[in-house]
């Protein structure tokens, strides 16, 4: 999965009809740069400057309730930054 | 999800039949570089100028009506381009 | 879809028995750089120097007769090279 | 698959439910960079400093018992790092 | 599919159940660099110094005799280095 920063709200009217329903966020990796920005869909109610989990590619089905043309899913809201240790 | 601006048409005379019926259109990635454009399939008949939403891989078959070898499609036009908060 | 110009053939004799039939086509990305160069396989009868669209990973499959081990497919021969248009 | 190195965890106490039960360890790519660093799940026990092979998209459901929303999954601890043969 | 060369062996002893019988090899990209050095799970018995055909993703498993959580797997060994043609 990729760690990233939610920066922001997409809106789009006009979509496929069983795109309704999810909220888009903008989110960063934390990781790596703007340019690797995506846009991931949300259910979880993730908020402006909070450290997620998204999940990507068709693995994204597991977490719906229906089919849906999504690619990147927020599936986890992470309690901290992570740790990186050197052992 | 990919947020990105089309650029142009793609047009192909010769190939599979069951693209037959898709618009392909060039797109720009808004956070990327021009060397990371790719070719999605359009059906909602997005616009040159105009920034959409591209779902990648498999998950592009959940916005479909029947299964095609399109691994970019467009599932949404955004509205505006999106505010990136630092919080 | 990716896509890019065909540069050559790619020859296998020792193969998987479900990829019996395939051309395998090396193809360089139109907008990358020959470092992202791959390997598609091809039916339609994509020739060297010709422009193609390659659609990628599981989403091959909805191109061929078979299932088969292939993660590029070239779906399309590009009439011309597209025009970039700045709105 | 990627080889990599586990740096340490990820805690996330709001997931969705079919995530319960996984461990989710920051694993950087051995060949690549810290922009590279992913998250991947853990059933197998890894431990920081550990060198694992990371499956990943929709393969990793193929180690599972139950679908799941995760788009990397450890499949081996490695027993010593590669030796790199030039022939 | 990534045209790579075989630099090696990868030895992991504990692993799913599901993956014994693979072996693994280091296989670097040969328009790629070491940095983008994958690890693919081999039948066919490609040796350090050839040159193979990798697939990639779910694709994968339309090279296995059983589902298996690898994502990369060498489906051909290539008869000589591909010569890119200039039209």
């Amino acid at each position: 999965m990729i760690l990233g920063t939610v920066r922001g709200n997409v809106i789009s009217t006009r979509k496929m009809e069983n795109l309704v329903g999810y909220k888009f966020l903008l989110v960063e990796p934390y990781y790596g740069t703007k340019k690797d920005m995506i846009v991931a869909a949300d259910t979880i109610g993730a908020g402006v400057g909070e450290l997620v989990l998204v999940t990507t590619d068709e693995t994204t089905q597991h977490a719906l309730t229906h089919p849906s043309p999504v690619d990147a899913f927020i599936v986890g809201i992470v309690d901290y930054p992570p740790e990186e240790k050197k052992v």
